[in-house]
């Protein structure tokens, strides 16, 4: 608590399970946090923080992120869960949260533009904006998740010895802008 | 942060209040644990966490916690809120987490299943089921909550010099599976 | 975590963005917190914590605080956030979060009540009540908020050389009972 964590890592999944919170956890599953402890956290990046790759961690650690999360049972419902995540060389950066009935391209399309406004209304230089993204066609009962894990140290829990390599975020959307 | 919880305390309450948050905050009181600074968690216990009975702590602490909670102002409405705690002897166990409009029994038979739901998912060996719940019939506005709060060492909040006696989760509805 | 917070900040503001979240991060900057990786707490203020002007802090960290949050998309809509708190000279406190589609007035009497209510609960004599709240009329996406940040020094982040002032809360409506 009251520390700037020093790297995020982006993930994002879908799933179908037997209510809204099995289904809910079948997402975090997909995108490989399902077993840890999360606190929801809004969603400033620290000046200097770098994206990493998911590190490894044990399972049931308390761990900070910013979640978008939607989950609905109306079978055929299309529903994406999207962050946008833009970053400035010189100053702190914006995660956005953005979960509606819609598919991918036009929720992506959301959360950048929630990205782009964020950085005008501080005055900020936007370098560059990621975004991460799962959508999901509802069976029963399905959910979506985007998450950005927050981690204590640049290569994730460890103070490495040496730095990590950045990379993109991981699976579902990262692209530069 | 970015550490595993080592005990967890399993507690249910419910009351009735001018509002609901005065009647979230009266469950609260009715379960032990109104005067802590609850930040809420989703939902693994750590490989080895014990279920300990609720500790001495001080007021305003912060404290992690995994909630199910659920409110009400509609007269005559019975309301529950639920948790189910799956443990493994060898892993990670699952917390899940119910609330609905219905009586106890239904509940906790949802909350369990849940559970079982999401160690089938992980191909997890599921060893010890606990539920803890409280049921409230509602009068003007009220309330349920059932809480398990994660504590930093095997006894609660100090290291024991000799380990606490693993026990049942107090009060309401904790039972073997 | 498992902490008291040692001081408290109460900040209020309210805006206008181009979705109801962008509207919160308007609203947030208006109270002079919009960078900050804000986890969610209830509520108590830990006994000898005290209310101090909203001190320096660097942006991105990891910052426990009560939140009162409302946001609409109906134009004309008059939306109010608040936060009650309560202060005991010989114990624990107690905040209580309001928001309604209503004015300040309104909202402040409303929260104070919930205030004095949980001091009733609890048998505590109720020294002071600061209440805290903004009052947003909506064009096209508004929020309220009112916001506790929970310091883990009695100045702050660092702990001081010598005492911060006391302040009654910062803008929007502290006033003694």
């Amino acid at each position: 608590m009251w520390q700037p964590p020093k790297a995020l890592s982006l993930v994002a999944g879908h799933g179908e399970g037997g209510s809204e919170l099995n289904a809910f956890d079948r997402a975090l599953r997909d995108a490989g946090v399902a077993d840890l402890n999360f606190l929801r956290v809004t969603s400033i990046v620290p000046p200097g923080a770098r994206i990493i790759e998911l590190p490894a961690y044990p399972a049931g650690i308390l761990m900070p992120a910013v979640f978008a999360r939607i989950a609905s049972t109306r079978p055929g419902d299309v529903i994406t869960a999207a962050l946008g995540v833009g970053l400035s060389r010189e100053h702190h950066g914006v995660i956005m949260e953005y979960a509606g009935h819609e598919g991918r391209a036009e929720a992506e399309r959301t959360a950048k533009q929630m990205v782009v406004e964020g950085f005008a209304m501080r005055g900020l230089q936007l370098d560059e904006v990621f975004v991460v993204a799962a959508e999901h066609r509802v069976e029963r009962a399905g959910s979506a998740v985007a998450v950005a894990l927050f981690w204590p140290e640049a290569a994730g829990l460890e103070r490495a010895s040496r730095p990590a390599r950045d990379v993109p975020p991981k699976g579902a959307g990262g692209r530069p802008r």
